[in-house]
């Protein structure tokens, strides 16, 4: 068919087997600035009773946003939200009363301390989702997350929504959560103490994605945000422990030129990456690339030539904050780049070895990072799954016992890793590895004293006379979810905890 | 229902209303190295009859990798491709020959030069698509415009596919057309003639979108990947044009502090450029920034500290993709942020002003830059319609006519960009505003010389006896698209044009 259009031509509406649309004329207009308050902004995004609200923890227990952001939808009388946080920790106590109050019915993401404790022992209606950092990538992803509302807290953002982490006075490193949450949700917040003029220096986030910007005094508080300085342990057992990791690296043939690593800002993983960048030295190598969270401990040995690139994403203290905002060409490692199960590759895959903490582990070399040997949930996966699942060699730290707690048992409370990805466990009481890495024992044994996983246990049940035995009542208070969406485990309320 | 899970742990399948699948195990892989050849990696991507394959250019006229690419194809085998490139150039000459053998039976992309050429002659089965840069990045992502494999050529990529434009010996400026190709695309080839170590710095596209990364010799050839350097017109005709839209800006009370602007890499463009750098400095005032493809003449008003900031994608000269490298949290722009006209926003919102050139107006401010007046279509839309359509005050320049041609005429041979958006035409012979733009003209008129359209028509006209009248066939062989995806004209094939 032929039709005149807008334009005053005339055009085929049918070419072959496509049919077209006629131009039908253009009214000149833009997007202006999308200033407005957060109450504002959560009613023109249409917030209603039982919608999904999801916000990223890089201001971690300085965090201000999603207290700030709860507050405004309970003044608006909205009930039952689902919080998909990335994390959550005591700073978000208030979110306890938000429950009481049938304000938040829901939670899926990891939660750190009081909220957990709070849920521990009195369950919501539903399961709280426990994911890795990966493992949430992917179920938003894919929708099995659906997030009605994106609330990305920012440190600059320009009044279009180009925002960053890296800049302004609540600077925290570059946003690396919330690009899926901007790709997928319905509807996307930025709030900000700093609105600088367009175009923001960095952006995470593009304006393209975002429908209000809040400009708030603070959203944070400064001193939580990030740890002013994150601290090596000092306790000779956890350091004896750190020591026996290098020990297994350098037996496994994997401290050599260009290796690759991750260790985190735990105590002993701090010692880690310390003893490394001195036997880098003394080895006069050069290690490739450290991922994961950055500390000044890794800007050390960068510093000292020992790192050759940096490559990142969350920043752990202020100074490796500071420092990527001064670095042309460093590329900026989101969590989707970094952990994303479902992409063509990760950064992750990369991993020579990761070092990586436990509350509890078990003699299937399963590890427990979310709960404490009384059943109650305190704590998130994190990147624990993720690079557990991918590293050459997947080395988990802990003491054999911890006070009268066996830390090494017969069965973790609840599994975070599957024995299936952990190679060894290395405590202060010798190494295991997991039978299944025989080609990783015979390449170590001549080297380094190896313990059976079995031998550490009952050294952990001597000490401590064995395990709290818990009884649990049938309510479900969380679930683990492993990287690929499956169930892991599942938490349930321990009896006569109220 | 509760199931033993590979963990060995008793989980419901069923909490609430929700259905949970159990942990299956997890043997450790990982994506190692993706390297492999151009045919290697089609054959692994499935390519077959029908495909559609897309590319960006800005190799511009020293690309490779199309050519490349079509003769793998064509060895491969594979019939009735449909190209989906950001554009093409002479150097695409190669492309004749894949449509005369049937490689190539379908274009939906900007095409230059002696393709446009050939087809204007002998027209596909279907018509080419012409799209702006933004209308194609909606296609693209609406699935309109679907792609089987898109191969994406990089200055720089590590053995994962984390690659640039940035650096390397074929470096041509940051990748900024292809993001929307590798989150779209079925498969992803990056081809490179720079495997650096892993990770790449700058990572314009990473690694969880790449599905193999081909390392060839020369992705192009570097003379001619960018220009060394662009040239502003000497011809006093075009200065003059210049100047009057300088004096335009001036009398409408867009030169001022803050004020934001684009201008191209055309002759008159450039010249623009830089009589505005002058009156900055000669009002001591301060633009704000600059979009658009980035030059030298740019970067020279941003070192005298009269632009605030750089935020462009697109690099036209050696020396601003140079310039870029060496900047830490510049901004880079890539297409969906500069013009995606389903975003929420995006950069060209903020123009104050945007100067774009003309093969013809008309008077109905209609403008065409894909035909010549003899019907040939030899041009791409690129961003004229992205910036038409958002910029305060949209210009076109043009002489009112070329030796024997009327540029000024009743209706141009095809519509690029509709007068609904077009504010003003400044010609050599006076400057002409659109109606519908009443506001604007009060503001100037006591300022500057405004002349009708139909005088400036005429002028063309009296100087050249009127437009060669051109009879066209039925077959069509393309169609211009505005940047929503409706059809804003239909090019035909010209009588007696063989």
């Amino acid at each position: 068919m032929k039709v005149e259009n807008a334009a005053g031509r005339i055009i085929e509406t049918t070419i072959g087997d496509k049919t077209y649309k006629p131009y039908a004329g253009v009214i000149k207009n833009r997007i202006g600035s999308k200033l407005t308050d957060l109450t504002d902004a959560l009613k023109k995004c249409n917030l209603k009773d039982g919608d999904t609200i999801s916000f990223h923890h890089q201001l971690r227990n300085g965090d201000h946003v999603l207290n700030m952001t709860l507050a405004a939808a309970r003044d608006l009388g909205i009930r039952n939200i689902r919080l998909a946080q990335t994390a959550m920790f005591n700073v978000h106590k208030p979110v306890i009363e938000h429950i009481k109050a049938g304000v938040v019915n829901r939670i899926e993401g990891s939660i750190n301390g009081v909220v957990g404790d709070y849920i521990s022992r009195n369950p919501l209606p539903y399961p709280v989702v426990l994911r890795s950092h990966g493992g949430r990538w992917a179920a938003v992803k894919t929708d099995e997350l659906h997030i009605n509302v994106a609330v990305i807290a920012a440190s600059s953002s320009d009044n279009k929504g180009n925002c960053t982490g890296v800049i302004g006075k609540s600077a925290f490193g570059p946003i690396v959560y919330s690009q899926i949450d901007a790709l997928k949700a319905d509807k996307i917040i930025v709030v900000t103490d700093d609105v600088v003029e367009y175009p923001c220096n960095y952006q995470e986030i593009t304006e393209g994605y975002v429908d209000h910007v809040v400009g708030v005094d603070n959203i944070g508080d400064t001193e939580h945000i990030v740890s002013g300085t994150t601290k090596i342990t000092e306790d000779p057992m956890k350091q004896g422990i750190a020591h026996n990791c290098i020990g297994l690296m350098d037996a496994a043939g994997i401290i050599k030129n260009g290796m690759t690593f991750q260790s985190g800002a735990g105590g002993i993983s701090l010692a880690v990456t310390k003893y490394l960048g001195e036997i880098l030295e003394e080895k006069n190598i050069t290690a490739s690339f450290a991922i994961g969270g950055i500390t000044k401990y890794l800007i050390d040995i960068y510093e000292n030539g020992r790192i050759e690139k940096l490559y990142f994403g969350q920043c752990f203290d202020s100074e490796s904050a500071t420092y990527l905002s001064e670095k042309p060409g460093v590329p900026i490692l989101n969590v989707g780049h970094y952990a994303d199960p479902l992409a063509r590759g990760r950064a992750v895959d990369n991993l020579d070895v990761v070092v990586l903490g436990a509350t509890e582990v078990d003699t299937s070399f399963n590890v427990n990072v979310n709960t404490h040997s009384d059943g109650r949930m305190l704590h998130g996966i994190g990147g624990h799954q993720d690079t557990a699942a991918k590293a050459s060699l997947t080395i988990i730290t802990a003491p054999v016992f911890r006070k009268t707690n066996p830390i090494v048992r017969k069965k973790v409370t609840t599994i975070t890793t599957p024995g299936d990805v952990v190679d060894a466990i290395v405590t202060n009481e010798g190494i295991a590895i997991n039978p299944r890495r025989k080609d990783l024992m015979e390449k170590v044994k001549e080297k380094i004293n190896i313990v059976s996983i079995e031998e550490l246990k009952n050294m952990a049940y001597d000490a401590t006379g064995g395990p709290q035995e818990l009884e649990f009542e049938d309510k479900i208070v969380g679930i683990t979810k492993w990287i690929d969406g499956t169930v892991l485990d599942v938490i349930k309320k321990v009896k006569g905890l109220y």
